[in-house]
Parts: C-alpha cells; sequence; structure tokens
C-alpha cells in the first residue's frame, strides 16, 4: 500500500470509530487528523475551535501567514511543501544563540525569549504587515509571554494552535488563550504535543491549499 | 520557575498518580518520561522493555553509538547536546532528494528506501562499526523494512525504539519488533509517534549521559 493509501485507510478506520458521533463539519478534518497522528480518540472530545476558527485561518493560510513554532519538533513536523505553496513559511527561535543570551541575561526562559524574539522579527521588514499564526507544542511560558504581547500590541497573530503539554501550568495556559478572543484551536487538559500541534497546522493548510 | 524545576514538580505529580503501582526499576524513568511528554499514563501499561535493554541501551550509547530516526520530527526531538556529549550523532534520510528518487525508482516507499539508505551509509566510512541505534516514530514499513535489513545480515542495531503510530500495519510491525529478538522498547497498540520516540531516547541518553 502507498502513503496516501494508507492514510485513506486510516481516517476510514477513524471515521467509524467515531460512529454515531457528530463532529461539527468544519471542524471534523482537524478533529480526524488529530487522532491520525496521535491514536488517541480522547482528542474528539478535547479540541477547542473558537468561533469561525477555520474559515478564519484558512484565509489567514491563502494569505501567506508564516507560522511561528515554540519546538523545532513543531517545525520539523509542519508540511513545508503545502505551506511553500501558499507562500508561508515557519520559524522556531527556541534554538537561536541570541535567544539562550536573552534568556539567561533577563533570568527567563528561552520559551519566553524566543516569542519576544518573533514580536521583534515580525515587526522589521520583509516580515511586517504579513500574517502570522502560532503554534506552541510544548511550553505552557511561549503562550503566556504570547498572549502578553498580544495585549500590549507587539504582536497580533491571525490565529494561534494552543496545544502545550505536561502537568505545570499547561491547563491554565491553554484556559487564558480561549479566554483570550484570539481566534484558536486549543486541545485543552494536560495532553498536547509538538506532534499535535503540527497536526492541527497541517490539517489547516490541506484545507487551505489541498495536498 | 526554571524549566528543570519544572520538570521535576512534573515528574514528582506523575510519580504520585502513578500511586502504588510498582515499575521495573531500569524502565522507570523511561516510562516517566514518555508520560512526562505524552500527559497519557496509557504508557505506563503500554511500553515493552526486552530483557536487559536498559543496560545494552546505555552501553551502546556510551560508547558512542549514532540514532537513525525515520522521522525529522524525532531527529529534531532528541536532545542533540546529550548525545553530542558521547560523540553520537543523529540521522534521518527520508527527506534526502536521492531517497525519494530511489523510492520512486523501486516503487517503494520514502520510509522503506530511508533504512535502504541507512543500510548503505552505516557500511561505509566513517561510520563503518559504530554502533548505531534506531528510532522509528512513524513509519511501520520503515520498522518492518529495519528488521528484514537485520535479518539478511545489511543491519546490526545495537537496539531499536519502536514508536510507530496509527492504524494500519501499525500493530502488526510492533509485534515483528518484539518477537525479532533485537534489543528493543516498543510502544505497543495503536500509539505511540515521533514524540514518543525521541522521548525514549532521551530518557536513555540522560541515564548514559547525565542531563
Amino acid at each position: 500500500m502507498k502513503p496516501m493509501e494508507i492514510e485513506e485507510k486510516s481516517f476510514a478506520i477513524i471515521t467509524a470509530e467515531l460512529g454515531d458521533r457528530q463532529l461539527d463539519e468544519a471542524a471534523a478534518p482537524i478533529i480526524k487528523r488529530v487522532i491520525h497522528t496521535t491514536a488517541d480518540f480522547d482528542y474528539a472530545d478535547s479540541l477547542y475551535f473558537s468561533p469561525g476558527i477555520v474559515e478564519v485561518a484558512v484565509a489567514a493560510l491563502r494569505g501567506g501567514a508564516d507560522i511561528v513554532s515554540d519546538t523545532n519538533m513543531v517545525k520539523a513536523g509542519i508540511n513545508k511543501a503545502a505551506l511553500g505553496k501558499l507562500n508561508g513559511d515557519v520559524h522556531c527561535f527556541m534554538a537561536d544563540a541570541d535567544v539562550a543570551e536573552a534568556a539567561k541575561q533577563n533570568g527567563t526562559t528561552r520559551a519566553v525569549a524566543s516569542m519576544e524574539k518573533a514580536a521583534e522579527t515580525l515587526a522589521g521588514r520583509p516580515l511586517v504587515g504579513r500574517p502570522v499564526a502560532f503554534a506552541i507544542g510544548n511550553a505552557p511560558t511561549a503562550l503566556l509571554r504570547l498572549l502578553e504581547l498580544t495585549r500590549e500590541g507587539k504582536l497580533s497573530p491571525a490565529f494561534v494552535v494552543g496545544a502545550p503539554v505536561g502537568f505545570v501550568n499547561v491547563v491554565e495556559s491553554k484556559q487564558a488563550l480561549l479566554e483570550s478572543g484570539v481566534p484558536c484551536i486549543v486541545a485543552r487538559g494536560r495532553k498536547g504535543g509538538s506532534n499535535v500541534a503540527a497536526a492541527i497546522c497541517n490539517a489547516l493548510l490541506y484545507l487551505a491549499a489541498g495536498r
């Protein structure tokens, strides 16, 4: 079997196992892709979609949105061919030497410093004025700083994928995102991860650009 | 809180929630790290460890083992600083142009062709004779081809981390690995993923190299 046939068969199994469950039509391809990536049906319940988010996100991606991620795993997992078709690019500043240095100097984390670098970078040419989305798959501190920078007017995300994972400040950071008014897709609860954040981005990209 | 404090607190929560459950002492740090990465306690039941695998894997990593992964997400997720301390490196051939070409010519998948490239590359200088481990986080076809190449004497893995995820051939490929006699850690069932494969490698690396 070819990879696309395996994927089709997998989606058929997922649809069958979801049974009579009614998924929101716009959200369904995203929910199914996350289950495909994790083999975890909990995501049928835990994914939150802000009103109109799928249309908003697809429009932003068709408008050439870049995506900023908090980890290189999210960056590695996003389908660059699909994003490139739409003239978008992915950025992750987490492992940059100047981010490590800024975190040290400011007594903060690299996750926080990477969001501050995003705000600076995206305010400069040639990125100024382009739509930008954020995909957070690991660090609740990155998500919280992103929301602060947004409140301060230093960032203006087209949408945010919020999927930090873990046991400390994770649930709270995702609750803050879904109460923020920022267009978002959120993996509520403790679960999430770089694979989940990338899968959500890819599902949106396939809606926006096709495969 | 600093990242290491958050991690310590997270591991304390995981240990508390595991309660009275007795984990194998050697396996415990690996099980806990996978739960830390996924927030999914199913891994306390689903992870399989072949006899003596933790000692085998730690010895291989201390001996400078390289790791070959099936995805760039696994590669991105492996702690290169810890691996580098032990003079190891990570390779992922999946996105190489010659792998895409070979897959096309042979009517196979890039996942399969990437394992064949691993066999060729690792047989050549400067890699010949070095121990090599495999971390499979996505493609059951990569895992099955890896096992074939091993049976044919074209690869000799020090150990294999088997964590493909999904609905088609995934369970079967992992069953084949745990029946193969190859030293392995396996995420049984449908669940797994690049994050799980990377987390298992990192847990082994921290045992071998410290943080």
